[in-house]
């Protein structure tokens, strides 16, 4: 991707950030003081202590960007789309703060998490906070197309939930067998964690823009390929990434163990290296026999595998990495990334759409995948 | 109360209860099934490994049946009420989750809470997918009153966050001074805490019934009023309940240092007794100088205070217990609830309600007041 290109989707993304801002503050305002400087914090806007900050540690605001190109591209003016960009903003805000606790991260975009900083207890209460104003902000909408709009939004909240409930149950499944998380599950629990809020967030543009139900639909599909797309970058990421970009260490998720996708589509793949991957990987699991000590009375097997030790050793997670590759897993994932990019286009072009605010949506899809590739 | 009107709203209670539950195990049926199975063991429906447990442990479902009367009172059959019954329900399960998690609590109904029994990103996890549900339950009800009643779920789930957030910040308050609880902050806190929601299912009761916004408003002050009074006599259970009865420790709440409403009447009285329990609570506060250690250099005071260690000695409690008791604060609290009771009869009353079922409402208000005083 071009610097022309990556300026023009900055520029977007700063356009609608500033259009949608004055809204987002103003019902983060409405909250009470605690959770109100929880939610500031975690929004990256102020520091721990509740000084303001201004912007260093903001996210890119994707969400509320696609809500405001979904008005703009189905010929409404993109403030109509603001009560909807404000309500996936702060739910985006709700899953990052509730996920951290849950994956029990202690780190994000480089700052402690919320639950680090502040207690897990009030955490709970921040990410309870942003959830309730999401749908309180988009249900006090003065519009008649306000019942709609929530009634996609608490699909997609529980499609969100459900999303993170199947990878947190991913991580207790076995590598290989009948039990092994195949890539077509990988794809499913993406749409759900990822794909519904960003499908959710071009639909209520739309929405709110007086389209169609055939266009909100389209574009909340587009959306949620996207998101499969987003999350296979992601995975990329956090295996090939570059820590001084990522703010993640290398071979971050390996070392977790966590079911990536690269890591599915090499174990799926068949090939010689898939096999000595799921070796490698079961033996590393945990609750797997250490090296040199079979679970076993037998005699330790001659192999290789019995000395692989665990992922968190940066040796063994190195192998790991390269046998994902030469099993194809990252090639698959950055394939599977673009075909879902083409899919969420297809989708794009299959409604009737303003061609500027189509261009802009394209932009911002390609900003996005390519992050990585 | 006599055993006739008990057995009156036991009866009321429990075919509210029939008629909400095929709708209400639907809903549950529809979550991932981990979380699905975390929600059954929170409504007490099965044990911890999922096996049907039939309502030993179940709540008495009151906001289901709030929700119903609701809808009756304004002469509409019970049944247009359930969708906003389950929602009450739903929302009343995931705030009981979510609030053992920031209060530690390890039990309710005599039986281990969600976070203790499988972990606490679990149980974040599983709140989220009741709150979630209870969004999509009641935006997806098919009625032109769908819209006004996700608008009051959606004012009535920041209300329940925000006193959920004033109770939390309580407990950090000193118990004299200028920054200390009056019993008037305990009051607003205690209406959004355990009134919103109530006052929310009787008013989604009648406002799916087709009542007129002067019927709804009044039911939902009525239900707040009657949080009030609840809340009074929980915290009346807490410090004199039979332990027995409650399922709590004797002096639970006073060993806990808790901010509760006869704790705050009492220091509010100004009567000596007042002066001598405030004495006794700042020195048993965290934090506070222990017996014979003064804070200070100077000589230890003869005070009979600075020998009085902290409130988890059962003896200091007891004292605690009774200086509330003579500096009037059990005698206020009961006051308050009947107060509190009798207000929200007067809201009843100054709207045009059916006989029957506005006499059900009473029965179940007295009901609730009735189980401490």
């Amino acid at each position: 991707m071009g610097a022309g290109a990556r300026g023009e989707a900055d520029a977007l993304l700063l356009r609608c950030r500033a259009l949608v801002r004055p809204a987002l503050a103003g019902a983060v305002g409405r909250l009470h003081p605690w959770t109100g400087e929880m939610a500031a914090f975690s929004l990256g806007w102020a520091d721990v202590d509740g000084t303001p900050e201004p912007g260093a540690s903001e996210g890119k605001g994707v969400r509320q960007a696609l809500a405001v190109l979904g008005a703009e591209a189905v010929g409404a003016d993109g403030r109509v789309a603001v009560a909807g960009a404000v309500a996936v903003e702060l739910v985006h805000a709700f899953s990052l703060l509730h996920d951290d606790i849950m994956d029990g991260d202690a780190l994000r975009r480089q700052r402690e998490t919320v639950w680090k900083a502040y207690g897990t207890g009030p955490a709970v209460l921040a990410g309870d906070a942003l959830f309730a104003l999401a749908v309180q902000s988009l249900a006090e909408v003065p519009s008649t197309h306000t019942g709609p709009a929530v009634r996609r939004l608490g699909e997609t909240l529980t499609d969100l939930v459900r999303g993170q409930a199947d990878d947190l149950c991913f991580e207790d499944r076995p590598w290989t067998g009948p039990d092994a998380v195949r890539p077509e599950a990988y794809r499913v629990m993406a749409e759900h964690k990822t794909g519904s809020l960003l499908g959710c967030a071009a639909a209520l543009g739309a929405l709110l823009g007086g389209a169609p139900e055939a266009t909100v639909a389209a574009l909340d599909r587009a959306g949620r390929h996207l998101g499969v797309a987003f999350q296979a970058v992601d995975d990329l990421l956090g295996v090939w990434g570059d820590p001084a970009v990522t703010g993640k260490p290398v071979h971050g998720d390996l070392r977790r163990g966590k079911k990536t996708y690269p890591v599915l589509a090499a174990l799926a793949a068949g090939t010689p290296e898939s096999r000595e991957l799921a070796a490698l990987l079961e033996a590393a699991a945990p609750g797997a026999p250490a090296p040199g000590r079979p679970g076993t009375p037998e005699a330790p097997s001659p192999d290789p595998v019995d000395a692989a030790g665990t992922l968190d050793d940066p040796a063994v997670a190195a192998r790991a990495a390269s046998l994902v590759e030469r099993a194809g897993g990252r090639a698959a994932t950055m394939r599977e990334a673009v075909d879902q990019l083409a899919a969420a286009r297809r989708c794009l072009r299959a409604v009737p759409l303003r061609p500027g605010p189509s261009r802009d949506l394209d932009a911002l899809l390609a900003f996005l995948l390519h992050r990585a590739v």
